[in-house]
């Protein structure tokens, strides 16, 4: 069956790896439609790869299977699991790297839980049923041994139960969110930095009343929001493509220009 | 429909971009097959897109559809446009990235217009129907709301016309040219630099009379012309696989170690 | 027919070079799966392409057609060259890039021979048949002039002695091996140094009959074999994923943190 299966990992291009991967899902299922996300996501970020895949599944067809492989505790006790909701069906270890997924699913979690309990329409098992592995098993590189069989084997329309056990939570990050203060200050955070050195925030359009505001961020101060990124001013800000606040700088990298770093923080003041 | 799209972009591999754009188009065709190019474009070179859509297009299936988005301008009243030739359909913003194609398709422009009139079976739409587009719409990128959709329902069969009013004139830049003076000596330009350090530049096998040439470059003398990168001379001039005059250096970056740019000068004597 | 075309080389990502193998593939053989196995090998680096090749063959399904493209003897009186072995046919300049594919077929060659004799099911053609390959044939590009077009035809079922006469031998690198001494310690060398940093060296599982050793490397000792990379000390010997010994650094990289280099030796002693 021509099901779409999507990669996204920290192997890089300069290695075998992820063509591995895809060798193992295409003996499986020959008509399987693999579809790199990314693989240059930094060496075991698993926060990086959270974001990345948030932002990209909801373009896919309903029922693609994402595979998420950034893996720091591969070979160790931790859990690799299927993670199934109304939209999308993804197959990652249990580090955390699905905590977007699961809030936007979810809804916010106030406490910032280490874990998540499920429910509402999501359901997730744990990888433990040998059957759809690789043998002999390596305990260094589940991408290919687990999660791509597993991942070919969903695309063949094997239900989820058959891969393990149903679980109920899940392990996830505190996700970053905007505060307001007293005065009405919004202070948010830098989520990601893409290839142009644009600044993407946790800040959502949302969260802005008014395109009247001033924005603080690493000793610069900003006014307005721009239109576009050639009509802005040197430095601007913006609505960006995944509907949230970003900085930019015209013809080149706000993120060395400024020397920003994900996590810093970003402060909007709205006027009038 | 098994429709070929190849996509051109700057976006780089370490974001999801190049992903989204590919779930946007798998989503409205699933058949689509979608080949990359290259995503390594530096940020905004119009130039240098330019350049690699020229020369690879060639080696597609007639009917192919190329989308190229390298789109400063993006989110600004820059147009979106489909240029269709009888060899291929092209989607791109309409900032000059298509002048080589244009070039090729009208034969040379002595006059190094900003702006080619259109004729000669090429046509061209200005996209300007939203219903062909993702909604909402961001201003950041177009790639994934309006190219993308816009290709995908092209492989479909959607005529072009059905995107947008004809337009009959494009926005180019200049073309580097070799000019031949009195004495009869060439003077050509650095085009493009490839991985190995290989200067490919404007002079085309058609404008060399001889192999018994004088070849100046950055301070450095070469006679003659190598029949392969291994049996030249450390440094050497060949006719490369894009038909034009390239300087290579033998175990090396030719670029690096000549400290060559691109728009760079080159001489080219032909002797007897 | 939806044959699976594997496509190794060192052309980078920044060109339109492997894209315009792909339409040339595509051209010929519509429903061919082009699968990337890597671009980035270092310009020219036969052996390093070698071993990613062998590395990654064997995840793919029987038949699969691997093109592997180092090849800086391209335009010179090299040969080209098909390689059909029991599970998988190769094309490639017969340069020594698939020396370990004949080693491991053919079986160890205590000699070191730089031509190996074939025989045991596997067969060879040197590429002569000028009518599957591309015309005008450039003297710089035979990934796209000759390898693709060849690739894409024996995809459609053209038997290999189409493409040219029966060959005996091909061209071989040496091997590297480890060596035991007269007090049982083992001398290994590295082989491969991945995206992470790890050392991939050419000691197998077999090689090692305890787990109660202790390796020396580039100054450094290291105790007993770590079972995941995440639950070994700083620095860890484990048994990778292509079931040779790997030294690993937790949360770095081994090869930048001791200094190592590609052909580096390493020594093994067992205790007790």
């Amino acid at each position: 069956m021509g099901s779409i299966i999507t990669l996204l990992t920290d192997f890089g291009l300069s290695d075998a790896y992820v063509g591995m991967m895809k060798g193992v899902i295409l003996t499986l299922n020959h008509d399987a439609k693999i579809v790199d996300i990314c693989h240059q996501v930094e060496s075991h970020n698993i926060v990086q790869a959270g974001f990345i895949v948030s932002t990209s599944y909801r373009y896919f067809p309903d029922g693609t299977i994402h595979l998420v492989v950034v893996d720091p505790g591969v070979g160790t006790e931790r859990r690799a699991v299927i993670l199934k909701t109304t939209k999308a069906t993804f197959v990652a270890p249990d580090n955390g790297v699905l905590s977007y997924i699961i809030d936007e699913a979810l809804g916010s979690d106030e406490e910032g839980l280490s874990q998540r309990r499920l429910g509402g329409g999501i359901r997730a098992v744990s990888i433990s049923n040998p059957r759809f592995w690789l043998s002999p098993l390596s305990s260094t590189f589940h991408g290919r041994d687990i999660f791509a069989p597993v991942a070919a084997h969903l695309s063949l329309g094997v239900p989820i139960q058959e891969f393990g056990e149903a679980i109920d939570s899940l392990i996830t990050f505190p996700i970053l969110r905007p505060q307001i203060d007293e005065d009405g200050v919004l202070t948010g955070h830098i989520l990601h930095i893409d290839r142009f050195g644009n600044l993407i925030t946790d800040v959502r359009r949302e969260d802005i009343s008014s395109e009247d505001i001033t924005i603080e961020l690493s000793g610069n101060q900003n006014e307005g929001l721009s239109k576009s990124y050639a009509e802005g001013k040197e430095l601007l800000a913006i609505i960006g493509s995944s509907e949230r606040l970003e900085v930019s700088l015209r013809n080149g990298s706000a993120a060395s220009s400024l020397g920003v770093r994900i996590g810093d923080r970003i402060r909007i003041k709205t006027r009038g």
